[in-house]
């Protein structure tokens, strides 16, 4: 295991220390505890709180998008595994502002079960909570299944959106309608071409050969949909927007956000190389790029690979994706 | 060679045409050649122009310091290789506002060489350039032999400064008085845990055993300073910052910036485990951070290992680290 880590058992809680030390203008810890993160900034009366959480390893998701124009609070737990209930719902009663609570997070049944705990235990104190999970990964489930479909870098989409609306006052009926309305409109294919470490398991996640990729890998690992050579970016990119673009199905005449997402160890060349292409290949198609975003947002460690989103916009999401945001680790000014 | 690429000898291309397609608001190509590139905006006339330039392969570094408050314009060579000297000249007379310009680059042989031929280029046009070096790798060069040395990571912070003191419109002579006072007052030392391969050699720029890392190896893989047995991230860092803190040396009373930088591969979570060590060193020894940066700022494609740079501030230095500035890799709002 070739990893820059003190104990194996302390990196999660020592990455919280580390952005802390790094960010306290803009994120707090709450109750003492790595595990809870909230803005630093003021609560605003009458907004709608938005909670996300999920295991660690995957920076800047998830604590990196908690800020202004973006979610409120956030709960980590230790590499690829869920935070406790408790530790949810002390974030929900830390962000609640008296209009509501949105859990907004990826659909793993670890998180499922300890946000639906944490609800319930909201509830009991009068607070709303709706929950809207994110279901990107093409890969994950067939179509018709799109339920059944794990979150992945589209998470980031989710979580643009929503907080603008959130900022914008509106109501958790309507933050949740627009949350789920983002997650409706996203699709996301991934590529790994190797595996990634767990600190405390000290092994890779998968094996792969050195001239074999994987279409279709989850962010912890999960299998894919097809493990080929190793192909040319130019027909990866091919491979993964063909089955993005045939599963919502995206047309001709619309009119996307595209996030060509790194998972950890890819250059950021190899990232705009693929972003060449896939222009190349929605302009083919009748397509228009409104807004892109190319780098790491949702990683999973030092595994080699990158993702492909999509989201298709209306003018309600544009103007929302288009409002600025800020966090240590995602700002958008214009 | 595990990359996703095309042909490796489009590499350095299709990267620029995908940040290029990505970037078109802020960044554009000159004479439809992809070395070349200058800010899209409209010059100021009379501000002080900034080139820079260098090898690909390091992203954000270079091109991705061309914008607001930043460079002006950028000179894009293959993988690791010195771009051409005409090249350099064609970016300098777009970019020359009526105020000079400040050549200001990473210590090479090979760029040297090719903007020392631009300068005498532009100085035959009557077009005054001035050039400041970046030699911030305390592991190139033993002290007494500071000007020896290469530049690295540090360059980040010698671009941020000098680029604020030109948007202030101060005069070429300031420009580069400041810029070299900035490159004067930094030191970075590296790690590397792993080499990473140019694509058109195909094979990794080293070799080194899965259990060793090496203190102060450059970013083209030159030879650093001591090859050990993988060390906690804690103990590397220790052994970074006191050859940093020594080589100054960086006193208690002073104020810094700080930079953890990854070289490519390193997750984020190490970066900020390393910054969390750094800031409780510097806080035992007296010395105040003033504001950090972590995440990739140059890398060597995808290298595992990263950086510390360390920038001492006087009133005049903060003030220009503290200017706003935008590129599509780089902004800082406050």
């Amino acid at each position: 295991m070739k990893k820059l880590i003190n104990k194996p058992e302390d990196f999660a809680r020592e990455t919280v220390e580390g952005i802390i030390a790094a960010h306290s203008d803009q994120l707090k810890i709450l109750d003492g505890s790595w595990h809870r993160m909230v803005r630093a900034d003021a609560k605003k009366k009458g907004k709608v709180a938005i909670a996300t959480g999920g295991g660690s390893g995957h920076l800047p998701v998830f604590l990196g998008y908690v800020g202004y124009g973006l979610c409120d609070g956030v709960t980590i737990g230790n590499v690829f595994a869920s935070p406790s209930a408790e530790d949810m719902y002390e974030v929900d009663k830390a962000i609640h502002s008296g209009a509501g609570i949105l859990h907004l997070y990826g659909r793993y049944g670890g998180d499922i079960m300890n946000f639906g705990m944490a609800k319930d235990l909201c509830e009991m104190d009068d607070i709303e909570v709706r929950e809207v999970l994110v279901t990107d990964d093409v890969a994950s489930a067939p179509k018709g299944s799109e339920d059944k479909r794990r979150g992945v870098a589209g998470l980031v989409f989710a979580y643009k959106v929503a907080g603008a609306a959130a900022e914008k006052m509106l109501s958790l009926d309507e933050v949740s309608r627009i949350a789920q309305k983002t997650v409706d409109n996203t699709r996301t294919m991934g590529v790994a071409l190797t595996p990634c470490i767990v600190p405390e398991a000290g092994k890779a996640t998968f094996s792969i050969h050195d001239d074999e990729m994987e279409i279709g890998m989850g962010i912890h690992g999960e299998p894919g949909i097809e493990r080929t050579k190793l192909q040319t970016i130019d027909a990866t990119v091919e491979t993964m927007l063909s089955r993005i673009l045939e599963d919502l199905p995206f047309v001709s005449g619309d009119t996307v956000a595209i996030l060509i997402n790194g998972l950890g160890a890819t250059p950021k060349e190899e990232l705009y190389i693929a972003y060449r292409k896939a222009a190349e290949i929605l302009k083919g198609k009748g397509i228009s790029i409104h807004r892109n975003y190319v780098g790491e947002f949702a990683t999973s460690l030092e595994m080699a690979g990158m993702s492909i989103s999509l989201l298709r916009l209306d003018d309600e999401l544009k103007e929302l994706l288009d409002a600025p945001c800020h966090s240590p680790f995602f700002a958008q000014t214009k």
